[in-house]
């Protein structure tokens, strides 16, 4: 019987200085041994990397996540592989399931929404598989906050307007208040904030910013569904803005930007272009 | 005569409620009509989206980011098209270059390292293109943070150890001191801080940390040319990396992140596969 909360435990104890030899031999990207676990993007099908749509063409079982996966994506790229939804599933159910099937010789992928990096929950999933001897390693994918800006025909860092990004979500029942930090990214003033998880907490998270004098008027500006066909975009402020989100019915999928940058209005040229940055190196080095 | 200095003002005096209608009519994702400014993802060709690469192998004219952006990427997908960099030209020079090319009916694609919406630069490219007539819209890609973490085998968030992520850029010729919150980022204590265009500033950055007395050996990891052949990882701490990077030589070109989710030690097991999530709707909606 396979114990994942053993693997993560005992992965939690190792010492920092113990390097996984694969991260020196192996460069993000790469096709590599085991089970790929794949950024799936914001959800339209053409913004999977090239990489990710070729290995989920190429496997026979896809565990993917539900509803947060677009599913004309599963339809486009792996109609004909078996596909198993993680909701619902706790790791004591996944890890079996993934580690069997890759030792029947199967061509597994895990199809994670957005980057796996911000809010993804792969790493868990990764060490109790390894613990079980199933190697995976990690493909890297496009998040729904960048799929907003691109909705938006905006960028998030924006001369003059945002110098900074930070991607947070706000107190609840997996974050203490002690560890929400929304209000500190907004009292900085040149900082782009992107609420991951928080569509449905979007009024008491702007009561608790009003209630620290924030400048009501600060613009919020939420993107339901970034890149789905159902894409939408209500725009209010620190004031409005909750009740227009709760008038349009939405709970979930939604990420809420605050700050200027949503709205691509005064900024300044930066000097990237005006042959400056080139006397400077490293000065351009994204 | 082109003038994109005055196209850029006059975009930024507009107020931020005249809305572009095309926001409304396309998603990210959509192919659209006009100069589509792809990010060209982090390096690795195969992490350039579906669609960027579509777009690049139709391409007549390709202007990129010069050597931010892999030659085996553009040998890949657009060897035939005529390629131009964007290095050393000005605004004044790059505008009506793109504008003449599309105006002679030929396909032309703007590509960026990373996703333009992360210290990209693209949105004053794309006033100055609208401004003369030309439409654009943006493509987003994955950023060279989310392939670091990839390399690096883990996440920028992470239970127990990280609940946030900035990315952020030093103070320097184009950031004054105040706007400068990589001390504030580190103070909070569970925020990975990702560093941008700041692989010159390495020493400097890490000497203003210590001066502030954040913990010396706060763990730091340099991710040099994610996704890349010559892909390089240095690790050290606050009070170690500066030397580290001086001895490898790098100058550019790398990713900074400072905090403990770089090295994967110590975090706890999420709600998000063990049944608890699926009972609170909006806790899992990257």
């Amino acid at each position: 019987m396979t114990d994942p909360q053993r693997a993560i435990d005992a992965r939690g104890r190792r010492p920092a200085t113990e390097r996984d030899e694969r991260i020196a031999e192996h460069s993000a990207g790469e096709k590599q041994e085991g089970i790929p676990f794949i950024g799936a993007g914001p959800g339209d099908p053409g913004l999977l990397t090239v990489t990710g749509k070729e290995l989920v063409e190429e496997a026979d079982l896809v565990v993917h996540a539900g509803s947060l996966v677009n599913s004309d994506l599963l339809e486009r790229y792996c109609a004909d592989a078996e596909q198993v939804t993680s909701i619902g599933k706790d790791l004591e159910e996944l890890v079996p399931l993934i580690r069997d099937a890759y030792e029947e010789g199967r061509t597994v992928v895990r199809l994670h929404s957005g980057d796996p990096a911000i809010y993804g929950a792969a790493v868990e999933q990764m060490d109790a598989l390894e613990h079980e001897g199933v190697p995976t390693y990690i493909v890297p994918g496009v998040t729904s906050a960048f799929a907003a800006s691109a909705s938006l025909r905006t960028q998030l860092t924006l001369n003059g307007v945002a110098n900074h990004v930070a991607f947070t979500r706000p107190q609840g029942k997996t974050l203490d208040p002690e560890d929400d930090h929304i209000g500190e990214f907004v009292e900085m003033g040149d900082v782009t904030t992107c609420i991951y998880l928080g569509t449905h907490a979007i009024p008491e998270t702007m009561d608790r910013l009003l209630a620290e004098d924030h400048d009501p008027d600060t613009p919020v500006t939420v993107v339901y569904h970034a890149s789905w066909p159902d894409e939408d975009i209500i725009e209010g402020t620190i004031e409005t803005i909750g009740e227009r989100v709760e008038a349009a019915g939405y709970r979930a999928s939604a990420m809420v930007i605050i700050g200027d940058a949503a709205r691509k209005a005064g900024y300044d040229r930066s000097y990237l272009y005006d042959g400056w940055a080139n006397r400077s190196s490293g000065e351009a080095d994204d």
